[in-house]
């Protein structure tokens, strides 16, 4: 059994560069950053704060669908879990649960997570990828620099090769 | 039983302006433009064309997250249909096979289309709506103007309130 710690979806934030990044944080305060893509941190920030609920889409966007087609096939999320991370990539897997048992499914971390808040499934870290690519991040001064533009670029979701 | 046509995934656009379209043809050569957000765009190109399967993604984009979550649940997408057109709004409903029934999830037509690509499954529209949007497109003249400037908005997918 891989050790594994249970985050909160902490924030979403913008590097220097512009770019999303979604912040995971453990009850130690460890901070875990992972650079995603734009499309899916909109689907996170839709989730993420209450009071985007206002924020009403009228039409189901795709991990709406997701959610949908898991729930009517008789499925649920269990928990997701970043549970890799291997030349600049972090990895992830839904756990889902049908008919008593549970299968589970490759994921961009940034999908598994939007879709997690869809379904209100616990997000999980193994510990070695936490150890990995912890970051210390002050609680009102949120990796608004994000690293220096000469530091080497951080692991991040591989959006296409 | 409300009548409905096969399609095929014909061709993905872009309008005047510059807006991602993709158009549905029957085998009456009757065409159905349906305008898509940039995101979804890019996840039916991926798939509608053979020569981009060289354009390989090393990790799983949302629809393929989705697919293989219908896959490893024990279901199939038996079809999906573009059933109503409202207030400029195009609907879809996913047509999911789950031992031995059929159950149906709402969906936006773009996602639809794009996990109908990655699973196979045939694409129908309901006459009423084909005979609503169809359009006449030249073979060799594929609706590259879009709409003139002055012209009325066409119904397009809502993507958001």
């Amino acid at each position: 059994m891989v050790d594994e710690v249970r985050v909160e979806v902490w924030r979403l934030v913008k590097d220097h560069r512009g770019r999303d990044v979604v912040l995971l944080r453990d009850g130690r305060q460890r901070s875990l950053p992972i650079w995603i893509g734009p499309y899916e941190a909109a689907a996170i920030w839709i989730r993420l704060d209450p009071q985007h609920s206002a924020t009403l889409l009228r039409r189901p966007m795709t991990h709406d669908l997701c959610a949908a087609v898991i729930q009517r096939l008789g499925g649920r999320v269990e928990r997701i879990v970043v549970d890799d991370v291997s030349n600049d990539t972090y990895y992830a897997k839904v756990h889902l649960a049908i008919n008593g048992r549970t299968v589970t499914v490759d994921s961009r971390p940034s999908d598994a997570i939007a879709l997690a808040l869809r379904c209100d499934a616990p997000v999980w870290v193994s510990d070695a990828v936490m150890e990995a690519g912890n970051v210390v991040v002050e609680d009102d001064e949120p990796a608004a620099g994000g690293p220096a533009d000469d530091a080497p670029d951080f692991p991040s979701e591989d959006e296409q090769a």
